[in-house]
């Protein structure tokens, strides 16, 4: 009479973490969850196991999270109390067992399908290190930076799986002469971010802060690749289009925001009060600060080290602020944090700051000189946090692998 | 043996035309097309004439474009040869009357679920003149204008159907003090565009501009409501966010491209060449300028005649861009033109413009100065063009109605 998690759970990935992913095995592709090296169908373990609600078991039973966000927290979270008693249980590892299979055997689907997807811009550092870079002339932060979580809104039909290639996008570079040459990026970069996805609300909604747990489902790895030169010459006033909307990977496995309250933590020191709206003190339920650590790893070595605990806005202020105007949710709709930077250079989210634009090459362990992303080369995040009862909740990986531009159409063949 | 265009149509919805709307009518929603008054119901009138092969007739028969536009053009053609074929049948009045109702008895939704939706900043005049307001200190237009079409992603899920009510936005608004004021907007404007929706791409497809009416299916009127004070405190250096997601509006009827081919006109002269990918003279088809008029209406007085041909950027040029970074098109891909404005203070689509940043008022018949829009205004728009065999083709309306914004919540109700 063992339980699933006495025979399975393993460091980032027991009891304190259950995950969702859309796994693909074996021709299937279905809603799971993960304890150690051991992959459960949902669907299948309840129809073993029972015991949960008509809506929830009906959730449970599709390809992702769509059906879980649409139902929104009175489905997703009846599903993880259920799924906690089901694999503490004292005769579970059988039903596990049977309704598992091992980790190394799967593939991954998008989670969910994405709505609107906006990035935010919330690190303080990354967002002061683009300033000196991008316009050396101005102060680093817009007068904006400090009031509101300045974000834009990227494309939603490019979002992709982890293990996703990264095809180099062609864009027009600036040049010297001001005449911009079309092109495959020579500046291919990534940031480094999370991810969260959310549950609707109706136009006028105006979700607070204290309620914002009401509508963030979970949070995942997200990569937004980013062609610097593409972006650089094409940003202003409008913000960034084609040098961000050729891809954006989401990280396998979206940990439910309850699993990260142990990881909640105070945010930085704020140099302005900030509106009413974005208020996210104890009265607001805070803090919301969250103590995840980031590794990126280039070709299998690890580059950055990203602390998400230094982000100046935070998730709820993000939502907050993203419906305030009076906009409405869709299920779906998800955020990303903007590149997690810090202030010191081996915890930068991106390799234009990483090289601090060129001028820095990184060197890496083979005494190889590292600028920008070269075709062949593979990025991969991982991510943990503090979990409940002293445990590691893991979120799994974000990994891309760059392949070499499309040939150039000739502009008359069609 | 009447004709149903001969007992029908009227200036703006002859045969030349023959647009889609997804029409409520009874308690039921349809694709619909029109001739004159008659708002004819395609699902009704395939099943009484028949003669439409399967797809397409399925195709009809849902409630709005999703199906045409996920088939491309191997099922909106054929549609639209049968829907010509069949209004211009010898007996075909009693048809179009069994399947018809009035225009007048009909209400509108959604005649497509937006996927993605850029909107672009296509008039010179626009792109000047907010410049010259927005950033008196530096050159109006920024160095990348006149290389490329610029545009951002605007948020999909808050794209209605003109007759939605716009409840006025709030946020956060600039003060003379920098510290930023959070309220309703006081700078509530409209932006007069032409909309086009899209079908499908895979990844990769790099559309070209001769390409483009194998993926553009059709043209829309559209409002891109922007609050004027939250736009200029955000948009730096990220673009526009809640100063436009609070609402956008689609109007009433979709021209299919094909009907706007009589509209065809020469584009201003360029000032640089543009990059192979963006050529748009004869041997990519063109040319591709569109001579639509547009009026605006506030309470039903005639404000502005915005007139396209004026675009620097044209539609194949704008979806060329979307897609040459690698990026794919999603079936409701749409992206906006952005406001038209021409060089005639009278032909300015925004308010903004119209009233010079308020420096300038708007003088009404009735002798009130108008600078931004007030709660009760109403705003409707109306296009024309013209069609084949010296027809005219009408966009149908877009109009929306200003509500007075939402009282604000405390922050501690939650």
């Amino acid at each position: 009479m063992t339980t699933a998690v006495e025979k399975y759970a393993t460091e980032g990935f027991g009891a304190a973490n259950l995950p969702y992913a859309s796994v693909t095995h074996d021709g299937r592709t279905f809603l799971a969850t993960r304890l150690g090296d051991r992959v459960i169908d949902l669907g299948a373990l309840a129809d073993r196991v029972g015991g949960l609600d008509a809506e929830a078991a009906a959730a449970a039973s599709t390809p992702n999270l769509d059906a879980l966000l649409a139902g929104g927290p009175s489905v997703w979270r009846p599903l993880r109390t259920w799924l906690t008693a089901t694999v503490t249980a004292a005769d579970s590892a059988d039903a596990v067992a049977d309704a598992g299979v091992p980790v190394d055997e799967v593939g991954y689907a998008m989670p969910f399908t994405p709505a609107d997807y906006v990035d935010y811009y919330a690190s303080e550092d990354h967002a002061t290190n683009i300033g000196k870079m991008f316009r050396p002339d101005e102060a680093a932060l817009k007068p904006n930076w400090k009031h509101l979580p300045v974000g834009y809104h990227g494309r939603s039909g490019t979002v992709v799986i982890s293990g996703t290639d990264i095809v180099r996008p062609k864009g027009l570079r600036p040049t010297a002469d001001g005449i911009p040459d079309f092109g495959p990026s020579t500046r291919l970069d990534i940031e480094a971010e999370m991810g969260f996805v959310c549950s609707g609300a109706p136009t006028g909604t105006e979700v607070s802060v204290a309620e914002a747990p009401e509508y963030i489902f979970g949070a995942f790895l997200f990569n937004d690749w980013s062609a610097r030169d593409i972006q650089n010459f094409e940003y202003v006033p409008l913000g960034p289009n084609l040098g961000k909307s050729f891809a954006s990977s989401v990280g396998t496995w979206v940990v439910p925001l309850e699993a990260l309250d142990a990881a909640r933590v105070e945010t930085p020191q704020r140099e302005f009060p900030v509106a009413s709206y974005l208020e996210d003190g104890p009265s607001a339920g805070g803090p919301w600060g969250l103590d995840i650590h980031l590794e990126v790893d280039l070709n299998g070595e690890t580059v950055s080290r990203p602390e998400y605990r230094y982000m100046y806005w935070t998730a709820p202020q993000m939502l907050a602020h993203m419906t305030v105007n009076g906009g409405s949710l869709r299920p779906g709709d998800m955020f990303g944090s903007g590149t997690i930077s810090g202030p010191e250079k081996n915890t930068r989210g991106s390799f234009i700051e990483l090289s601090w634009g060129g001028k820095e090459p990184l060197v890496l362990a083979d005494g190889t000189e590292m600028v920008f992303l070269q075709d062949g080369q593979n990025v991969t995040m991982r991510a943990t946090a503090p979990g409940a009862n002293g445990e590691t909740v893991s979120f799994g990986e974000c990994s891309g692998t760059i392949l070499p531009a499309r040939p150039t159409r000739d502009a008359q063949e069609a």
